[in-house]
């Protein structure tokens, strides 16, 4: 099902916006014989603005390329994920007069948890997501599917000593907030306006790794009750990132 | 298999918080062979607490039982999820001098968006979950698993007619604040403080209804940026019941 070197990507909204954003080549675009007219004819006018072909195909195809049945009835040949240089993201987060603000992942394993962060990062106006190489989920189709299409408008850079990278982080002027349990206060306690944020999150079942939480500014939590353990890690990103969003905004 | 009156939880934290809840019988508990002895020793100690018995078994003697891979090697047979009664739910929540605080479900009909919603609400101290009996996912143990267990604590209540039931928790001296595009103003605009409030959220597709959107006191929403569409309802939701807790907590 194509070469190595493309995937395929599933789903109205992944396919929808991969053709908006223009990030990575579109090879060729599936769309099941007997969708709805109005999708079917929007997803054709999209791929035809970028130059990709079309081939009506039985869902079955479909279902087979994407190697699920959660496809909508569209699909898309897609060059690779387009990582970008880490320093490259933070060049254009610095200069935005808004303040940067960037989301850093310590190892998330879930690629559904990556693809909901990443959906919300780039709906809050975050500039980009850092993450390491290793022991961390790709953008993979699965991830691109759970972030409605949202990957691929938001630059993604991957770095191989993730620790260091948030001491490039600090020398360019980027506050680092980790989110911990136990804390040293409340996300609500913490100032956010004014400076260059990066929120960093650690992995669903182990938390912050101990060198990227001596590494952050701040180690913040998000008050809690009840009997169970923690918030969901898209949750609490979510949470954390809305706060910053909150107090900019805010007079 | 259990009879058609039973149901298999699965996953460590759904058998575990079920068992330590107690609001539902467990009818038997089934551990494979060959797990961490720490978890099978705890789980086997809150099903002899609870009079349950237990049984070690082959893992793919769970996965059929559970009917998926995804059950940490623990599972458990226990009796239909024990939903409550609106007026009972009501009633402990207007008691509470913290103020009431509900959310209320127009139609999910995801049942991971479902879990999800009721892991947060559990932790953010939500007396209660209010949905429909028809176009709802219920908690089924696939919800019970995405909530993390929290389920097993969160009292929820089935109603026929939704709309009806809105003005009823008027009556009660609750105030219905519904999410939805375009609202009248932000979550953050909105005062939460010292009001009794129940959160409405609509479907993952359509949003809110508009006879319940007719009957809310607010329609409110939040900020967002970007190409995509909208939040993941589990996400939307989260943000505005931390926004509750927060004016809450503010002095």
């Amino acid at each position: 099902m194509g070469k190595t070197s493309t995937e395929i990507i599933y789903g109205a909204s992944p396919v929808i916006e991969s053709l908006r954003a223009g990030r990575r080549a579109c090879h060729e675009v599936l769309i099941s014989l007997g969708r709805k007219e109005s999708l079917a004819s929007k997803v054709a006018e999209l791929a035809k603005d970028r130059g990709a072909p079309v081939r009506y195909v039985a869902k079955e195809e479909i279902a087979k390329a994407a190697d699920t049945p959660k496809h909508q009835g569209v699909a898309a040949r897609v060059d690779p994920y387009p990582y970008v240089e880490l320093e490259e993201l933070v060049r254009s987060a610095v200069a935005d007069p808004r303040k940067a603000f960037l989301l850093v992942l310590d190892g998330i394993t879930d690629p559904h948890n990556l693809g909901s962060l990443m959906r919300t990062a780039h709906l809050m106006g975050v500039h980009g997501i850092v993450m390491p190489r290793d022991n961390q989920a790709l953008v993979t189709p699965v991830a691109v599917k759970s972030s409605a299409g949202a990957s691929e408008y938001l630059p993604t850079a991957r770095v191989t000593n993730l620790a260091r990278t948030l001491g490039y982080l600090k020398e360019e002027g980027i506050w680092i907030a980790g989110l911990a349990a136990p804390g040293e206060k409340t996300i609500y306690d913490n100032n956010f306006k004014g400076l260059n944020i990066a929120i960093v999150l650690g992995s669903e079942g182990k938390g912050l790794r101990r060198l990227i939480k001596e590494a952050c500014d701040f180690l913040l939590f998000i008050p809690m009750e009840g009997e169970i353990l923690s918030y969901n890690v898209s949750v609490a990103g979510a949470l954390a990132m809305a706060e910053v969003v909150r107090q900019r905004r805010s007079s």
